[in-house]
């Protein structure tokens, strides 16, 4: 039987219908971000926009990330860690008939309970795509407008923190008064001497409200080209994540940091990994929200 | 003669017009920030606006802040620390006949170089205020959008470090998914349980990002109630300024900590400092930036 896996985040959703013998038979990326959907506006959009355009209509769905939030379609819940990814599969929320909802993950964070909501069928898609993931600790990091590094064991979630360092970078970019430092053009966030600038000036990554006002100083200063403050910008806040984080997780194992998510961004994560001597593996983020969406719903059979 | 004051600043201009024996004849409040006003703006409002509303046509006028910024009026320099405030008086810049523009300061900051634009004036009026304040090492604290923490020494300005805590503050209360997390109401922001629990979620004050995403952990959890979230964000940023940048610059002196600005905000401070064991005392930051326009305008003669 044909089935209609959904990706669907703050953003966007995307959407795969595969076929009886496993095929990818349509694919379509939705603006339908739940961040912009009105409340109880997902039942409708699904029914009305989504199963049309893939022809879709009453085919059973499966669907993962913060469609499953209080903010989504129906609140699916979390699973506390640690916990062992096949038991996502028997944890499946029903939104509607034939439509089901992947339920989050809950666990003691830094500074006091954590989740994430969508990371969880990446990291089951990751984990089938070589079966050495499945063995020995690792340390995942998955880049984003909230970054999840998770610690792994023996394919189990032992726990992970959440970094809203793609947040502040978009907040800081559009709405602070860092905006007024910004040339113009898009090309300026591919400075890499800019971006080893904002890495350096991270440093230990504390005090970060006093080192992101250094954009605006070595702009007054001249000692940082406005075409280049978005780009500083973007290695400050990522090294002070790097700088804060990685000694809080990174003894958890001597393997690379397997870094999983775009592939632009998961580049400059690495070069701030390889800044503090620290080796990266890097898996497409998109590629594996579909192998676990595709796992999850073989395990829920 | 009577001389028009002015404190202009990002978000409005504070202006008073005091007479030739000192008193203060007028005082107005205009929300005509430097933020909002478009290029070449600022001379048009001050003399079709400022003016005949303070009845001060043809008086000359002192002005400090944000108006001597490349945003502003005209761009009227920094000066370079460490540097003796009376140095500020001799360093004014001439916006246009009768009007004069205070400079700002510059040092080399936590992460690059720093500035600031409308403390210094403060720095002058707070000096001023009383004889002690001009002797010995003192470190003084200016909270605010931009938050200023200032070493002086025998009245002369050593260094500071800028934080932009307020405005991070404003931009994930206003714009980011935390806001999601705020229940309605303003009074939340005077929950000092809350805020104590932000205080003590601010840990070292490292890992900024990821502390910050403990509000939305805690509230999906149940262990903040929605309309404490404000109040803990406001701990939670304010604890990691003051975890991060107490001991970076509070070995300077022995003294509390001098804490200028507005009362409410300066309470939240002085709690953050004391449950840190450092103790502090307050002076109003409208009144010293009066003060200080007042000095600066007495020296330039």
């Amino acid at each position: 039987m044909a089935v209609l896996l959904g990706d669907w985040g703050t953003s966007s959703l995307r959407a795969w219908v595969i076929g009886p013998d496993g095929d990818v038979l349509a694919f379509r990326r939705f603006p339908l971000g739940v961040g912009a959907l009105g409340p109880g506006e997902a039942a409708a959009r699904f029914e009305d926009d989504v199963r049309p355009a893939l022809e879709a209509r009453g085919m059973p769905a499966l669907l993962s990330g913060m469609i499953g939030s209080n903010l989504g379609w129906a609140a699916a819940g979390y699973v506390d860690c640690p916990i062992s990814l096949d038991v996502i599969a028997k944890s499946l929320t029903s939104a509607a008939p034939g439509v089901r909802i992947v339920p989050g993950l809950r666990c003691a964070g830094l500074a006091g309970p954590d989740v994430m909501r969508g990371e969880e069928t990446q990291l089951v898609g990751w984990l089938v795509g070589e079966p050495a993931r499945g063995s020995g600790r690792r340390l995942v990091c998955l880049p984003g407008t909230h970054a999840k590094w998770v610690r792994m064991v023996d394919g189990r979630v032992e726990g992970f923190i959440t970094a809203m360092t793609g947040e502040l970078y978009a907040l800081l970019n559009a709405h602070g008064t860092l905006r007024f430092s910004h040339g113009p053009g898009d090309a300026a966030v591919n400075d890499a001497e800019a971006f080893d600038q904002g890495l350096e000036a991270a440093g230990d990554g504390g005090a970060l409200a006093a080192r992101l006002f250094s954009v605006r100083g070595r702009i007054v200063a001249g000692e940082l080209a406005p075409n280049g403050s978005a780009a500083y910008l973007s290695g400050l806040l990522i090294g002070a994540e790097v700088a804060g984080l990685h000694p809080l997780m990174g003894a958890w194992t001597d393997a690379p940091v397997d870094l999983v998510g775009d592939a632009a961004l998961c580049a400059w994560y690495a070069r701030a990994f390889d800044k503090r001597g620290v080796a990266t593996r890097f898996a497409d983020g998109e590629a594996v929200a579909l192998a676990g969406l595709r796992e999850i719903w073989r395990l829920a059979g």
